[in-house]
This record gives C-alpha cells, structure tokens and sequence, in this order.
C-alpha cells in the first residue's frame, strides 16, 4: 500500500515511524520552510528529524538530532564569538557539512536528503516540498524572525502577528512531490503545525490543488487535543492568529484538500463541529508515545480511511 | 624590534613561537597556498598551525590540531561516504566553518586570520600572502594534484617534476605584507620547504622584489641540515627538481633576496659552498625540539643578524 505523508518535524515523523514499520511503501513530503544557514551550513530541521527517527538514530528524549550526541565543534565556535543558540551536535553538523558541500556542488535539496537518507539506510522516499527555496518568517511584536529564531532563540515567546513564506510564489513542488500525492492509495497529513508545518507545503503551487482532487482519500490526523497542540506551540499560535483552538478550526483549514480528521478519542465532543466545519470525523487514539501507540495508530488510518477510495 | 617571518606551518611554527615568546613585534607572512576545499569548508593548514602554536593550543606531538582533539564530526562524514583522508578534528572543523563562514559573508582571507587569532588570543600578526586564491599544485608521475593530496593522502610518494602556483599571477600581496617587509628590523625566512612553502610566498608580485630591495637585513634558516630536510619532504622533492639537497643550493634560491643563511652548526663543512653561492653563513644551534631551543635560535638569529642594518 502506498502512503504519502505531509509532515513536520518531530510531531509528524512519530507517525511516519509507524508507517514505516509497517508493511506499505512510504513518501514523506516534509517541511522545509524551516531550513536555516547557521554559520553558513545549511540546516534541515524538519527532513533530518525524519530521517534520524526512521534510521532509529534519534535522539529519543528531544525527538530531534543524534542519540549519545557530542557538542564539541559547538563549543569551539562559541569560542570564536559565534552564536550557539541553535543546538549542533557534531553528528548532526556532519550532515549539514555534507548537505551543504553537496549543494555547493550542483545537487538539489532532494538529491541531498536521499544522499543522506540512504546513508543512514532508510528506505522511505523523503522529499523536500521544493527544490526552491522557502522560508516560514514570523511577524511579530518583535519585528520579523525567522521561525528557528521563533522556535529556538525566542521560546515561542513573541506574538506572531502573520506568517509569511517566502519565497512559495515562484517555488515548484520538488520532483516526485505532485507523483506522490496523485498516486499514493491514501494520503495522510501528520498532527504537525498546520500554520508553520503544513502551511509551507500547501503554499507550494499546485500541492494544495493535487491534494483537493483527490480529498477522498486524504486524511488529516488532528495536532489538537483536549483544547491543547499535541506538541509545541501550535495552539498558542492559533490562538495569536485569530482560530478556535479547536478540532473544528483545523477542519476549516483542510477541509477543501482532506475528508477525514481523525480526531483523538478523547475528543468525540468535537465531533459534530468537525463535521460542521466540513470533514468527516474519525476517533482515534492519536497520542503516540510509545512504537505500540504508533503502530495501532498507522494500522488503524490504513484500516479506516485507506480503502475508501 | 620587529620582526618579519615568512613561514610556511610546523616547522615554522616553531621558529615564530621563539619570536613570539621574546620580547619583540612579531609579524607572521604565511603560506597558504596549501589551503583546500574539504567538504565545502575552508581550510588554511598554515595559518591555523601557527596560530594553534602560539596560542599554546597545539598538538604538541604533531605540530599541527588541536591538543586534546576528538573526531566525532569525520567518522559521522565517513558514514555519508565522504573522503575523509584530510583529518579534520571537531575544534578543527570549528575553525574551519568560522573561517568560512565570515568568508562567505564577505571577509577577506586576512580578517578571517584576524579574528581566529584574535579569539585564541594571538597578539602577533599573522598575515597570509595574499587575500586572492593561490593554489599549489604539484605535476607528478601520478598527474597534477594539490599539494595537500600529495602530502597527506599520498605520503608524498610520487615523483615531482614541477611545481605551479596557480593563481599567483594576477594576486596581490595581502594587506600588510609589504609593508611588514619594508619596516621590520629584521626579516627572517623560516626553515620550512622553500619550494611549497616559502615558494607561494615569493610568487605573489611585489613580495620577492620587496625582500630584494632590503637584502641586507634577511636572514634565511636552513631548511637542510646534515642533507636531509629538518621536516616534511624538502629533500625529496628537490632531489626530484634536480637541485642537490644542500644548504648551498637553498642559497642558490634565496641569494637575491636574503645576505644571510643560517646553517645548523653541525654544517660547518657547507659554510664555503654557501658562501661561494652568494649568501653569508652564519653557524647556529638550528634544531629546535624544546622551547629552550627554540628561544635561544630566534635570541642568537637577533643578536647575530638584527644590528647590520
């Protein structure tokens, strides 16, 4: 069975674990509005925590760089005044080492994550929304930030005001991106950030619209629970930018692309507004804190909304 | 006083940490035709080395890296299949994605020196020949390759016909040289190779006839002592270019633009030779294994050659 995955960073690759540990053939269009060059590397955050998770290389407690990671480059560089606030391991700069020497050589940002990916022996297709770049930059009441800087330096503190990417207008989808979506038996968008996550993939031309001609098929897993992101600031966002914290203001934003949210158990009082807002609910156990969780998770979408087509 | 020195990296190293450690003004002229692109980053061997060596940072068995150093970033390289014969140590790398970090942002080659000396605490000058690309190539019975692959990768086993500096053409001494030259008290050409170290130096237009114009007050120490090279492949290599590995032929390089060679004083019996080749010998301890050593030569090389201006 084929799966294509629209996915974040540490939210969505703990669902792409479980469907890459069971038997279907996995796409993940992953996010890379996120990428930064700090101290002239490019970073990935998003394709390398996918990447690191399926290669069961991850860090467990973070979610996101290198298990038994060492910071001794990190600790150097702050030494020649650089500034740290990003964290680099030395295994995960190895990588944007590599990345980046491999971009300065010609290859694309899809040519860089297989290269990577493939080293670290994942078998799942990775793709970047776009070869082009694009970056998610937050307005504040702090001025304009890049979102790493929203996220990493700033703690989600500041009040976002708008959200911008840069860059999306003139982006392609990158190769296979468009293939995947049409030819996958079920899409599945991943609990991520819908505004910082999924938004810069949506914002790519011609992904959004690949996604509503086959909304039948398409299916959203809910990154709100009992009022609250399953992880990180998506609820604050929401809230900042004027939405319910809800399970019914996610539909409003997917319900032209995706016919189903599948909603946490513990959510069936969302139901009616969900399918109000315009998508057909679905109760699931979308916590996911250990494999088992994820497995009965990937295996329980597949049984519900992958043979609806 | 001032002082000037051309060096290339180890064995010059140690000449210019005798200077440093003595009371005078001590102005560096380095190498760094040896620098290479590894894995995208900037990497300026001589430069770095003495830097590393006067900040007392060095690794003191090899000349050349950090003390203490760890490797964790070059095995996670050779995990993506990248070349990993150039060893780059984590505080290494540090400095390397700096440097070419503030190139990329603009910086000139020198600033880059500047500000990687400046944060190790290095007050002497270190200044690279030049801010423009000059690359040292060799030709040899394996084809043309850059000196660091004939240095590290291939323990300098192939046979030199021909040395290039790519690039030294059209460049221009680095801000500083010139003038380091012409107002030293004293300048002192390192026993490091002449043909890829001080060679690069002296191809860059301007420096050779600078030197020339204050002959009188340049001091050169031997690289060959007792016919072999104090380090590093020189005898070979100008075995391989034809020249006798002698201290007579070294004057024969640097006649027009040093009075004086400073012989170790087990070369006694080279003192006519030189002499008959055009340059003044003067005898000295110049095996330097200790600090000691190396205090007393760069004492003897001001009291035997400082005052004859």
């Amino acid at each position: 069975m084929r799966i294509t995955l629209l996915s974040g960073g540490v939210g969505g690759a703990k669902l792409a674990l479980g469907f890459y540990q069971i038997d279907c053939e996995l796409t993940v269009i992953a996010n890379t509005g996120d990428d930064i060059i700090m101290h002239g590397l490019h970073v990935s955050p998003d394709p390398d925590i996918l990447i690191y998770t399926l290669a069961d290389v991850v860090n467990p407690e973070q979610g996101w760089g290198f298990q038994n990671e060492t910071f001794h480059v990190a600790q150097a560089l702050g030494r020649y005044g650089r500034e740290i606030w990003f964290q680099l391991g030395d295994g995960d700069l190895a990588t944007h080492i590599h990345r980046s020497a491999l971009l300065a050589s010609g290859a694309t940002l899809s040519e860089t994550i297989d290269s990577i990916r493939t080293s670290l022996g994942v078998t799942a297709r990775i793709l970047p929304l776009s070869d082009d770049p694009v970056r998610t930059l937050l307005h504040t009441d702090l001025g304009m930030m890049h979102l790493q800087e929203y996220l990493v330096r700033r703690r989600c503190e500041p009040m976002v005001s708008s959200i911008e990417f840069q860059g999306s207008a003139g982006a392609s989808p990158a190769p296979g991106v468009i293939d995947a979506i049409d030819n996958a038996d079920l899409v599945v968008i991943a609990p991520s950030n819908p505004l910082i996550s999924i938004g810069p993939i949506l914002a790519v031309a011609g992904i959004r619209d690949a996604l509503r001609r086959r909304r039948q098929t398409v299916a959203a897993v809910c990154p709100i629970v009992g009022g609250k992101s399953l992880k990180g600031p998506t609820d604050k966002m929401m809230a900042q930018l004027g939405y319910d914290v809800s399970p019914a203001a996610i539909a409003g934003m997917y319900r032209d692309i995706s016919s189903t949210l599948i909603l946490d158990s513990a959510d069936d009082g969302e139901c009616a507004a969900v399918d109000a807002a315009g998508m057909t609910p679905i109760l699931l156990p979308t916590v996911m804190r250990t494999l088992a969780e994820k497995l009965h998770l990937t295996r329980a979408i597949i049984v519900r909304c992958g043979s609806s087509r």
